[in-house]
């Protein structure tokens, strides 16, 4: 059972701008105008597995992950899962009140031990208009968001099974993969079952195409965990529908 | 071969708020406002199947459809073509300027004439700083168009494809529908073509499932035509895939 999220405000301490001067969200804004935003924020460590939110459930916040990477997944009435998208490091989600929504369309879910910034939703209006281009750069996010989810239904549309997952596994590695000595690794732990979730087809077929991937030398793979040893050849498999 | 489109505004003659003022976009705004919102607009004509933007092509302005409808086509680079959406009358669209984007990620093209309004991106900034009802709608409206986005990656996922289908045609009687002696009509030319590609599926199946639910009563179909008899039985049909 997951432990609560803890909420680092009640410890007393202001939160310091250094959390998110680097990044590309918050470009442009000052010293005095960061402080300003972290002052409506407080910091929620949410330990792996446990909701940040849930689907359907009234918008009250919306968040900046500082640390970790969380899981958006939405349940169908019939109780299938699919993996919506991974949030990474320093990017906002749960933007509901930006777009006009008052309840989560999915649910977010700790798929490590995350930290994150957390602001009431009665502030949205406030802080985007006070700092345009904080508003600006979080509307860029949603186009991003929307370009990505089109691509995914054009994917999902045209493609066979052994592409969607080649281009699953090639996005993990742009968004979160990390150099080792065997090739780069995707950053978090990941279930045979979540890249079933990712590219709606079945842990068995994932399972029989990662395998065949592995002894062709293209990836290692272990207990909820992805190495990609030769990304090209995974391109290949990607792009190229008639050379499978 | 299309014609090309017909700029209005050469004859010289002022917008009038009428063509816009029941429009829920622009709700809450004075009629001097939307005087002032029309004045940076000019009024175009369509033909059908001519294009109102392509894919790629450098984002120069932004819509408002006043009457026909637009198909919002993807294609992939081995030339698949996917639909998007259907955008109806009075919605917003092209809307690349408020998402932080140069191009336009898909292409939109003329179902049958049309006739849109057309704002330079220029304006976008500031009409929606102006008049925030405005762009608080137009981010709502991107906001139901992520979630729309999302349902679909979500039946592509995990429905058979009986199931999309009637999905699909449902959405379209809901946004488009006409009630006529033999139910609703989709108020516009629909191919089983355009359906296979809103549905990832292929035309032989599309034709299958259509003449399938015609010998049951479900619908009637004709040359670029859908009409819905029974729209309970096609909901039954997408939502109990235990059912089938």
């Amino acid at each position: 059972m997951p432990t609560r999220p803890t909420h680092e405000r009640n410890k007393g301490l202001a939160l310091d701008r250094s959390l998110i001067a680097r990044l590309p969200l918050f470009k442009g804004l000052t010293a005095a105008e960061l402080d300003e935003m972290l002052r409506g924020a407080r910091s929620v460590r949410y330990p792996k597995q446990s909701a940040v939110f849930e689907q359907e459930a009234e918008a009250h916040s919306f968040f900046v992950l500082l640390d970790g990477h969380i899981r958006v997944v939405r349940t169908t009435p019939e109780g299938h899962q699919v993996i919506v998208r991974y949030i990474s490091e320093g990017e906002i989600f749960g933007v509901a009140a930006a777009l006009g929504r008052t309840t989560y369309p999915a649910s977010a879910i700790a798929a490590v031990d995350c930290v994150a910034l957390v602001w009431p939703n009665a502030l949205w209006s406030e802080l985007s208009l006070r700092f345009p281009s904080f508003g600006a750069n979080t509307y860029k996010t949603v186009g991003s968001r929307l370009q990505e989810t089109h691509t995914r239904v054009v994917e999902l549309s045209t493609e066979q099974v052994e592409q969607r997952v080649a281009h699953a596994l090639l996005r993990l590695v742009n968004q979160t993969g990390q150099k080792t000595d065997q090739g780069i690794e995707i950053d978090f732990p990941i279930s045979r079952q979540d890249i079933a979730e990712m590219t709606g087809t079945t842990l068995h077929t994932v399972s029989r195409l990662l395998s065949a991937w592995e002894e062709r030398g293209l990836i290692v793979s272990g207990r909820q965990k992805v190495t990609v040893k030769d990304p090209h050849a995974l391109v290949v498999l990607a792009e190229h529908r008639d050379r499978r």
